[in-house]
């Protein structure tokens, strides 16, 4: 079964009003938000990767979940499987790295003993405290979409980590993602809608479209690309393409009224609009089965419309 | 490295206030109180094991140390590793259960694709509410020690899902223990501490004592064995240790002044002592290694003192 029809199967159980029917990536409990993230050996990460750069990376893809529902970490709680003494120490001194730099202390966990020779498999939840947390689903017809930092310096340091050569500020982007914790309580009372870009700048684009009940329109050529990105990677269409679905960005994609001022540096890459109602109803049928439709997605570039590319992103990675 | 020279570690980490030390089974947050419990297959149950009854324990295992606190599930959090789909399924509908039987409702979680042939390996976090919850390191000198229920049913079921022969009540209380959330609100209030019985009622016990600085004297004749248990395992001596080592029991075990007007039914097994001022050193130190000293329980069996059995409980398995 895919993670979307065990989604659907999910809400078919109790669910907490705070869960949002499960749509949303993060919890509500009050005026905390909750969002955890399992990583896997040999799936998010490689064995050879180094320990603290695993840690690291654990606790940055929770706290992004926080910032963009302009949260403030109050803490994490840890699921942790002892293995060799040498990983784990190196893991724990990558944790005490993370959680020290982004002011997130530990508040609890468990660990537990693997089957010889079983994958490593860590859990982390992250809680978080916000007043009136953005959702992905609120975008308004006319909003302007707008990303923080810049897109595709993550992909290009995974290639870079599998033996291409390049830039050492791709492989940092890609290996220490910086969760953009300040932007995000910046944004959050202004935005309309909210989310961070795990899975790719277009999937993720998508995915708000459809949440919001709209469309977006992503303009290749407004996708904001690295000076460094741009030495590794060119500037051209497919470049740009390469970037915007490359995902593990970890910056913040939000839609807000155009002629917002905004508080932190971000980069217009497109719009959202209203569906027109023709396909109103294979739209909404889409949303039923966890399926992202073309219908949700306009891509163009320098105004010229485009065909999507065949992946827009990472769509059953976890 | 041990379970107790991992946590040392976590220690050193930054710890949330909430977080107690990692000295104690939940955290706090405000009214909160958060748990979280994994479960791997093949460790802490085996692959043959009806799903249903996994996702039960798994639930049950959560609410039980909420059930401690005295608080009142708010929801779960499930980290769940997709695999073979008629396991999936099976485990959603013992979810559905589990969730619906203990009033608490799924609040979110995350999907994670295992590489082929990895054992399953299940987190969840449970969210309760508490207004002044009990911790298992407050009992005073002169407590009585109390527990709720009988003692060694579900360590006899483990023998009997492992193919001996027996009541099938004691397979149910090894597969489907009931956290004791309704006599965990009752009690919180009035004592002076309290947690659940998970590794054994001499482990925890002891771990109570320990924590608190005191000695705990537990009387075997006191254990509570039900009638079910004497069948199938008689009610001497060995059948009694076994009952008090065994684990899984997920009763309520709580220190209060001997004289206290019970709301619930509770058996009392034993007494709280203040540590003769010798021992303290080690005592002291017996506690920062994550070690349980001898010098913490006392067992005697009709009022005399008997050796204390080589295990106590389970200490390490999780």
């Amino acid at each position: 079964m895919t993670e979307a029809e065990f989604i659907a199967l999910l809400r078919t159980l109790p669910l907490h009003r705070g869960a949002a029917g499960l749509r949303d990536d993060a919890a509500r409990l009050g005026e905390l938000v909750l969002t955890t993230d399992t990583i896997v050996e040999g799936v998010h990460y490689l064995a050879a990767d180094a320990p603290a750069d695993v840690a690291w990376k654990l606790v940055a893809v929770n706290l992004s979940d926080l910032a963009a529902k302009g949260a403030t970490p109050e803490g994490v709680l840890l699921n942790y499987p002892l293995g060799e003494d040498g990983w784990d120490r190196a893991f724990l001194d990558g944790l005490r790295v993370a959680l020290s730099d982004l002011a997130c202390p530990l508040l609890g966990g468990d660990t537990v003993s693997l089957p010889a020779g079983a994958p490593r498999v860590v859990s982390l939840t992250a809680i978080g405290r916000a007043e009136a947390p953005p959702v992905r689903g609120r975008a308004r017809a006319g909003d302007a979409l707008f990303v923080t930092g810049t897109i595709g310096d993550a992909g290009a340091g995974l290639a870079i980590a599998r033996g291409a050569n390049g830039p050492a500020a791709l492989l940092a982007a890609y290996r220490r993602p910086r969760p953009r914790l300040v932007e995000g309580r910046a944004l959050a009372p202004l935005v309309d809608a909210m989310m961070d870009v795990s899975d790719g700048l277009l999937i993720d684009a998508a995915r708000m479209a459809e949440a919001s009940g709209l469309i977006a329109t992503v303009d290749l050529a407004a996708v904001p690309l690295s000076p460094a990105y741009r030495t590794f990677a060119g500037e051209d269409r497919a470049a740009r393409i390469a970037a915007a679905t490359a995902g593990d960005d970890y910056e913040l994609l939000f839609a807000a009224p155009a002629d917002l001022a905004l508080p932190v540096a971000a980069t217009r890459v497109g719009a959202l609009e209203a569906v027109p109602s023709i396909s109103r109803h294979s739209r909404v049928r889409g949303e039923d089965k966890g399926e992202l439709r073309e219908v949700s997605l306009i891509l163009t570039d320098g105004g010229t419309r485009v065909a999507l590319p065949e992946s827009l992103g990472f769509t059953h990675r976890d």
